[in-house]
């Protein structure tokens, strides 16, 4: 194919990043973990926050923005937060820079100190609870459902592209509410958009479910998450929506009147997805070829290659392909005519392959004669012959059909690796052989899972919401289990 | 009008201080010099933030992404950026907090010294023509058309909200060019994209001009410019589009291969607008009872506020509204119906004059008899009865007549503020007096620019493109002069 790709089968971890690179998502910048979209992810990138921006809009939050920066003090307030987050993070310690006296180029102004550092906000629980103080006194000023848009920064020793990065962007929801209710009900209401949201748009199924103790969000009484499988069989957890309690509405003491007059501590959620979707996008439709979009996301959904000798050939195509231009377009469907004659087609179909356009639509002389397309679909890379006049039609249906193929897809090679075990030694084997999740007894406590993560490098993902419900006995320690929970080695 | 708003004649700066809180637009924060655009102010930089995005991507921009921090050496690599840029700025010595061993709290690990210092982007070049180095080699790769929305910092002694603040919101766009008049040409596409922006969205006039080379962007080689005034007389610089020449390719090294084969440094073009524009708004149409908003930014066009007393009057009024409501949503106008109990009509007309929502409708039991509503404009604080039948069209019209008389008004009192004066005494007497622009002669020296902004407070705002072309002296040195220029005190 002339894309000299690695084979996934061959190293998937090489696969991936040689992918990121060549279909020109993403790259890594001079500055160390922190990476530059190029415009092709990042138009994709673009896709996910408009549709998931839709969905929190259509159902009720509205978009903030609160400051890069956080004092250091504010880290403080919440005591499992400040485990969790004050850590690898990026600090302001001075706020100006000066030419060095010897000529040598410029230098950190040492009398422009900062009284108290600054840190880059890893995430923005405080410094929105601290502004949530004052905008809450009455029960009537509650619910506050708001989200931002941002860039995070958390400084990771090894990064990847999209799936760990020092600096990343996201959306953090961040909401207030009147009751514990409530508020569990907005952290299940955002799970089930996230889980929406990643299988109707990203064809990416997930699984929802809660966290155990030791891999919740620091600070929250309860994490929801949707866990998916990647294509080695290692699990990615794509997004988390927090039942915070009152523990940040005590640490920065926001209060409100109730319907009574009475004071009371507010209930708090807070939730987000980040650029590591992109990863999950990637790794769940890819292939040896390239990438493979879902139509959804897709920032060219079709485009057209004409095959050509002579400028007049060419014209005869141009001609042709116009009016189909124009009536995809006012169909909202986003195409290209490609037809540039510095490359040949050949180059073309390389290209557009490696970058996942869902539906190739090639018109050569003869094509022309017979009033006919060639239609590619990137999903399975079938191609067949159809007649201009069912064209348009058809490119709306394969659309339809390879977003929803690609979901089904996905879905069975996941399905096919959750596996049912209870005995430890074939869980280690089974981990090994074939990955994917195993739904296993445990028996509830820290030191088990520990000792499991530390024995097989697997993680409790979640704790299903769904299914596994039955009771047994812990695969390791034989003691009493409420529920399977599903283990897998993980990005 | 219990909005205990202070009038604009009494204090100009109180006004809009106590409007952009007032109004929810936006507050400070508990970090120095940072603020927090609060939902309703937030709604309106995202109409803006779509009607400009659409606006770049229709000439062919895209978007990407590149990191928040740039190494202290890529400042100092464009000789005049450096002077520029490497100033007041957030810098990044440490990458990781401890617990302090005293207990007293989390402390600065002094282990975690970066080898380098990073700092919080003031502005983009430096890090972007690092990147388009690897990705500029032949003319084949250009132009490069690129823009991004992101946060930038720049620490600012003296903040107020939206006009000056250390870290703001904004969209700047890189490009690279081939040759020097294609770059040219884009600086300039930008800043016609820029003031019809500006006139058409925000209802603000604007004069195009070029700036004086003490005030050009620091690294370019002209700096375009669109200036508006505000209603206190004072002008307020709406965007920038530098031209860079090949200052930055030379800097950070990008070359290409031209169709002959030679290399030759890439030709750029850089140009933002920020939520400064946010304070241009506010302080264009905005009036004593609060703010007043052009259509096309109002996050809420209409609101409909029901007059009633007692449940059934409120059910009659809910079902004659409902329908109303439907319709103008079908028809892409974004409607609110009030019906909240817990707020009387009086304190509902305030809050909505006070957020400058365009058109108000309300009805009581005497227009559910007679067929009416009472349709209220926001910019002139006019009120007339209509008809049910034809509410729907009045709506329509009366927000693109409203968009027009907003900018109709603010163009009015803008061109009765621009003077025209040959006496460097009659200058500084204007300048109390009426302030606005004032176009002088000026004979094109720093040393006579500065003196007069040293005496006067009044700046170059630009060298307009179009009008004021002819020739005379220098009002305060007698020497020859091309053309007028403008100047004004300026935000």
């Amino acid at each position: 194919m002339g894309k000299n790709l690695t084979k996934r089968s061959t190293d998937y971890s090489k696969w991936y990043n040689e992918l990121v690179i060549k279909a020109d998502l993403a790259e890594n910048s001079g500055v160390r973990g922190c990476m530059v979209i190029k415009p092709y992810g990042f138009a994709i990138w673009e896709k996910m926050q408009a549709g998931l921006d839709k969905m929190f809009k259509d159902t009720g939050h509205q978009n903030a923005y609160f400051p890069l920066f956080i004092p250091k003090s504010y880290l403080s307030k919440e005591a499992s937060h400040v485990e969790g987050f004050a850590k690898e993070c990026a600090v302001v310690t001075h706020y100006r820079l000066k030419n060095a006296e010897d000529g040598s180029g410029i230098v950190v102004d040492e009398k422009a100190k900062l009284e108290e550092e600054l840190i880059v906000r890893p995430t923005s629980e405080t410094i929105i609870w601290d502004t949530y103080r004052k905008w809450v006194q009455s029960y009537r000023d509650l619910p506050l459902l708001i989200n931002q848009w941002a860039n995070v920064v958390r400084w990771e020793m090894r990064t990847r592209l999209f799936l760990r990065t020092a600096e990343f962007l996201w959306q953090e929801g961040h909401t207030a509410h009147a009751t514990e209710q409530e508020a569990i009900d907005e952290a299940e209401l955002i799970l089930r958009l996230y889980a929406e949201f990643a299988e109707k748009h990203m064809a990416v199924p997930v699984i929802k479910g809660t966290k155990t103790p030791s891999e919740r969000f620091a600070g929250a009484v309860e994490t929801y998450c949707i866990e998916a499988l990647m294509q080695d069989g290692k699990a990615l957890q794509a997004g988390t929506s927090h039942f915070l309690g009152q523990n940040f509405a005590r640490a920065f003491d926001v209060k409100f009147a109730n319907k009574e007059g009475k004071q009371e501590y507010v209930w708090a959620t807070s939730w987000g997805v980040s650029t590591r979707l992109m990863g999950a996008l990637i790794m769940t439709h890819s292939d040896d070829n390239g990438l493979v979009l879902p139509p959804v996301l897709a920032p060219i959904q079709v485009v057209i290659v004409p095959i050509y000798k002579g400028l007049e050939e060419l014209e005869a195509i141009d001609a042709k392909v116009g009016p189909l231009v124009e009536k995809l377009k006012t169909m909202g469907i986003s195409v290209k005519y490609d037809n540039r004659d510095t490359h040949k087609p050949g180059f073309k179909f390389n290209e557009y392959e490696l970058k996942g356009v869902p539906v190739r639509l090639a018109i050569g002389p003869r094509d022309l004669e017979k009033g006919t397309y060639e239609v590619a679909r990137r999903d399975t890379l079938e191609k067949e012959t159809v007649a201009s006049e069912v064209v348009v039609d058809k490119i709306s249906t394969l659309l339809t059909e390879i977003q929803e193929n690609l979901f089904r897809r996905a879905a069975e090679f996941r399905d096919d690796r959750i596996s049912t075990v209870d005995d430890y030694q074939e869980f280690k084997a089974l981990l090994e052989e074939k990955g994917g999740f195993i739904a296993a007894h445990w028996d509830g406590t820290p030191e088990t899972e520990d000792l499991i993560k530390e024995e097989t490098k697997a993680t409790i993902r979640c704790i299903p919401l769904e299914g596994y419900g039955e009771t047994g006995s812990c695969m390791v320690t034989g003691k009493p289990s409420k529920q399977r929970v599903l283990f897998a080695r993980a990005y």
